[in-house]
């Protein structure tokens, strides 16, 4: 084998109430990474596509061979690789676009060295990547962007990562309006402290979310969507974001909650039937702002990351 | 019918990560109440047994009439009865002794009048009585004493509780040492903020608990049974509290936390095989600090509270 493409998916974290715990992978969109060996050691990142230039070529800086060098590192390996970029996701947008792509490339680069690790043991490298892509070695894009489904990320100390279920029809739809928000500016505006009540109304939302998704009732998931502690703050920056939640539910969503540090907002649904109803709701109230949006719909990846292609 | 009694089992409320949102039952332990019909109307305390003589009999103070006559006020019902109560819970422990004689009360005055109420419907009665006894209508003693498993009170406006799965043979043991903590002094020691860190760790685990409720994964409930906001302050007022968590892990509980507001402390373990373990260690932590212990052990009840006699 000299060559290989993999596929991984975007990723929606926090989920609402699971503010920094909780993560999905959606199928709709993601990125590819193709990894092919080359005869000297070291790590070349050969072309990037799909990110009007803004991604850095440099081996220190990219994220796919950063993930990539800390696997090779932890092998004790000087294998060469060149490595080939395809952006299937906006950058800087809350999907998640840094994870999916290092998981690409490590799930890529592990399979061209035979595979020496299992697959869920490919986390820490990538986590790497996300420290030098965001300044903070989360796993709540990484974990379900490589393993797929609703994950939980319960502890980092020591790592403590969770498949959850995930019922059967949930569907997702991503609204993206055209602006880009900083990861640092939307942490900026957290609390470092919250009252002891906020507190325990979110741990009583995540219990109902697990809950909702383990007994795939649908009610409880919408019901537990609410985020007393990130998203009170974290809206104010997303021009239009109460309106569409007002909207999207009268549209048919169970709820809706900021990807990851956003602008992107997700909805969760049951079945892919209002989709397009809640898609619709949406662009309505940006329309009426002005400001453009687009929007995705899609069934909750369970798989994760892929093989594409292998040569 | 005449006459009814029913019994109604101990809780352990909080739940370690679970403060104030989650509350499970145990068969061990229980109050019985009996209710009888009278021909003139209003509620009589006639007896109160295994209570040394400190509960009240006044019908407004007693939280088995209290109970009542709040189901009754929702009827618009002049139905008298006398109310027998019986104690098996120590007074004070942290083993939901006010919640489980308003729930037996309830259970027993609502088949006598012929189940004008099913069975969770109740709730509001019973928490009508917590707030009485306690100072707050807290539904998470009430709530799995009258409901069974383990329960998750979501939400208080509205009520949303909802009963989580039990893992088969999930044994639970309580230490009661021996000495009183009032609630009051339990709650005053708590801080009304948490850090926005402490408040995720504590989601993480939670999330944890369901998770591993649902899995049957007792490793993971053991790892998730971690409680970073009320237990440091109130494990202060509760003497040999660490060393006890440290000699019950030892001796194979999955782990440990305080029973409602203590001083009463749980283990779960898998099985009941530990159980005796878990109390000779605990024992011995006692021992050497000259303090009584009692112990019990009990698998979780699942059922709630239920009729013993009606005639």
């Amino acid at each position: 084998m000299k060559s290989v493409k993999a596929f991984a998916p975007a990723t929606v974290a926090n989920v609402s109430c699971g503010f920094d715990i909780l993560g999905f992978a959606i199928d709709a969109m993601g990125d590819e990474v193709e990894v092919r060996l080359k005869d000297e050691p070291g790590l070349v990142v050969v072309s990037i596509e799909g990110d009007e230039g803004r991604l850095p070529y440099e081996v220190e800086k990219n994220t796919c061979a950063v993930a990539i060098q800390a696997m090779l590192d932890e092998m004790d390996s000087q294998v060469g690789m060149e490595i080939y970029l395809k952006k299937g996701l906006p950058l800087g947008s809350g999907m998640g676009s840094s994870a999916a792509s290092a998981v690409a490339a490590l799930v890529a680069a592990n399979r061209l060295l035979g595979e020496p690790f299992e697959k869920k043991n490919l986390l820490p490298f990538a986590m790497a990547a996300e420290k030098v892509a965001c300044g903070a070695g989360h796993a709540d894009n990484v974990a379900p962007s490589l393993l797929g489904g609703f994950v939980l990320i319960r502890d980092y100390h020591p790592l403590d990562v969770i498949k959850l279920h995930v019922p059967h029809g949930l569907h997702c739809t991503l609204l993206h309006p055209h602006f880009e928000l900083k990861t640092s500016d939307s942490r900026s505006v957290l609390r470092d402290n919250v009252s002891l009540k906020h507190s325990t109304i979110q741990s009583g939302n995540v219990a109902g979310l697990v809950t909702g998704l383990f007994q795939e009732d649908f009610e409880l998931i919408g019901r537990s969507l609410r985020d007393v502690i990130a998203e009170p703050y974290r809206a104010t920056l997303i021009p239009g974001f109460y309106e569409t939640k007002e909207a999207v539910k009268g549209a048919g969503a169970l709820g809706m909650g900021i990807s990851g540090s956003g602008p992107t907002m997700f909805t969760l649904s049951k079945g892919e039937e209002k989709s397009q109803a809640i898609i619709n709701a949406a662009q309505q109230v940006y329309d009426s702002i002005g400001l453009g949006v687009d929007s995705y719909h899609s069934a909750i990846n369970t798989r994760g990351a892929y093989i594409l292609e292998e040569k």
